[in-house]
């Protein structure tokens, strides 16, 4: 074998060890780390002749009628913690960190609360659409499912998302607990355009109050152009009815608008001329900024990126090779391009986008690394196709009064120390 | 309004009533048949007013780690029946005919178990890459982890699905029952040509014959051309590790090809210059020739579709406007086209694709449909970019031995009856 060394730099693709990902489809890059690896290449054949494992040995267990996910994955859960006497308000977080590929499993998808889930009977909800339109009309389940359907995978994201970005000092924490107010999901469901073209809207009507049938009745604002554009009336996530935390029996989805927008177990659909000042666009998922005004109506999700492997609760295993991989998204549209360094951004390498590409949908990306050991500084950045890109995080905070965390967009960074182990930097 | 009948005759892209896609798009198309579709015109303004539902006056239940279905949707489950004393062998279905989009959730994948579901320790699992290799390996999930992924949308079929239309009687069971041997996912995991360049392969190595590690030792003979194209070491499904029931912690995915050979719970690859005649290649999954011979290693799924809506249980509400939607896929590549026909086949019009319609995996297709209340025959016929088509039921069953069911790719036809209902039937 040639000199691993002098292929290593042959195919760098920015400084500290990034790396041209054709190179590892030549093959046998990886060999130099393999022992490091794990990869048992002494007792190889020595094992397939060995005594068969236990579970070789006995029938395993029959069928089930709905799956779940192995005992040894028990630790693969929402992560959430509940403040006393608030047990349906709040959040939990998508685990992004444990996760792989692009779609959320609906059982890790996130929730954000407002008075907990309701258990809606699905014969007996009607979804409403009244206000400013020429003849209010209720729509069943039953004749929801009767319309046109279209499917698309779209990520939903909380504004409040990486808010943690927002405190003075990097808070050591993991991927999931930073970013994971973020999920993917394909979805299925009516375009409202349709809804709203057999109601009839009137001339002057700009606004849609949107109410869930929740016991808080979380209401918002959105402006008509969304709902005749891409919004959905969504009815099925990742190929069953939605889940009870994602809207059973109906959600609206907004795709690319701030998470609290796609209000779940929708119930009304109000046209008006005016927004109406709800609690969650007043209270809540406003900017505050340095002079003490508050930005309002902030919809769209910026593009961004986070790095999820490694990232902290990690331990690199020595010096080798190692896959970098995270996630990108946008609100405007499809992700054009993700880079990353190894070297606390003096040098950028381009990762490689996981196929296919979609418009408002969470992309992997991946990049090889040859890590020597040293102390090291991981970050990504993304741009997507309308041009947004993301600031550093100093500049991201140079914007807002102190502590305001709502569509933190800014590059994160995770430090490698010698040890292997992983920290979150402020770089 | 225009009048309706004159609108729909304008939009017709085949006989008895299939109707341009984009035509719904310009909107009120749906309001001729909204009462009967269940829509509530005349209620809408009063019913806003009225009171609340229930679950609006009581906070709803809190958080949870990983969530489950709505009870609501309890029917909603893998179709299976249990032979006496076999518990762990046998199949399940995916019930397609419940279900929407292309993704098909984990809990639902379909099952097809050679002696139940091991219940297999990660940490004490590897695979073993052997027999004409230059370097024999063993390599644990650890070991596995630290390499490039790839993360991919393919389909798996079982060999033996559709064989009900094996039968000279068209029977009467549900779009899951006929079809459901197949699901969509979508994998992450290591591309094995990697790993095979790892182990160095052999001049004279042609074949790699792959066990699991259940109970059954289930064994397949690949060609090595597979295995060094795009076959992959599958560990995560839909984002999250692989379920028990498709292989955890570890599965081959072979795509477009059999499920069968997609070996669960893989244990060893071992590179050898001829089939090894394994229980699976032989006493099954062969195909029954005319004249008594059996044609052995047919790998390749052909191109094939389905109507799953309206299909047999469901009940069409009486005269009115439709969308008859199925599913689509090949084992050679993408769908390019899907053709829908009302008139027992006499006229066919174009179907709406919906995006990304991607290599060896489900391609969801719709189709508006304005029933006039006679009876129908709906088929549907899928054309992949290779020029794979769907031969009709007659011509395929012509080619084999009466009984013989594998790969069955035929067109399929629903009758919908006068009074609404669905009719399996061979038209």
């Amino acid at each position: 074998m040639s000199n691993p060394d002098a292929k290593l730099r042959e195919e760098a693709v920015a400084g500290n060890g990034l790396l041209n990902r054709r190179a590892l489809l030549r093959g046998a890059l990886f060999s130099a780390g393999m022992a490091a690896a794990g990869v048992n290449v002494a007792k190889a054949e020595d094992s397939v002749g060995a005594d068969a494992p236990e579970w070789m040995k006995t029938p395993g267990r029959p069928f089930s009628g709905y799956g779940t996910p192995s005992k040894w994955q028990e630790k693969v859960q929402r992560i959430f913690t509940l403040a006393p006497g608030r047990a349906g308000t709040g959040v939990s977080r998508t685990p992004l960190h444990l996760l792989e590929g692009t779609i959320t499993p609906a059982g890790l998808h996130f929730e954000r609360h407002h008075n907990g889930v309701p258990d809606i009977d699905p014969a007996k909800h009607e979804l409403f659409i009244h206000g400013m339109v020429k003849q209010p009309l209720a729509f069943s389940l039953e004749s929801l499912l009767r319309y046109p359907m279209e499917t698309h995978i779209h990520f939903v994201e909380c504004a409040g998302n990486s808010g943690a970005f927002s405190a003075p000092q990097a808070q050591q924490i993991t991927a999931g607990e930073l970013n994971g107010l973020l999920s993917c999901s394909e979805w299925t469901g009516v375009r409202l355009s349709t809804l709203l073209a057999e109601a009839g809207v009137a001339k002057d009507a700009k606004w849609v109050i949107a109410e869930g049938g929740d016991a808080a009745a979380m209401s918002r604002s959105i402006p008509l152009e969304k709902c005749m554009d891409d919004a959905m009336i969504a009815l099925f996530q990742n190929g069953e009815a939605i889940r009870p935390e994602q809207g059973f029996p109906m959600r609206l989805l907004l795709p690319g608008f701030e998470g609290n927008m796609n209000v779940k177990w929708l119930r009304r659909l109000n046209l008006t001329d005016a927004p109406v000042d709800a609690r969650d666009e007043t209270s809540h998922y406003t900017e505050l900024m340095p002079g003490g005004k508050a930005r309002q109506f902030m919809f769209l999700m910026g593009a961004k990126s986070a790095i999820v492997k490694p990232s902290l609760g990690m331990t690199m295993k020595g010096p080798g090779l190692y896959e970098i991989s995270g996630l990108a998204w946008s609100g405007a549209g499809r992700i054009s391009k993700v880079e990353v360094s190894a070297d606390g951004g003096k040098t950028w390498g381009t990762a490689a986008l996981t196929d296919p590409v979609l418009s408002k949908a969470l992309t992997r990306f991946r990049m090889p690394w040859h890590w020597d050991g040293r102390p090291s500084t991981l970050m990504s950045r993304a741009t997507d196709e309308k041009g947004g890109g993301q600031p550093t995080r100093a500049r991201w905070i140079a914007q807002y009064a102190p502590g305001q965390g709502y569509h933190f967009n800014g590059i994160q960074s995770w430090s490698v120390e010698a040890d292997g182990t992983v920290k979150n930097v402020y770089a």
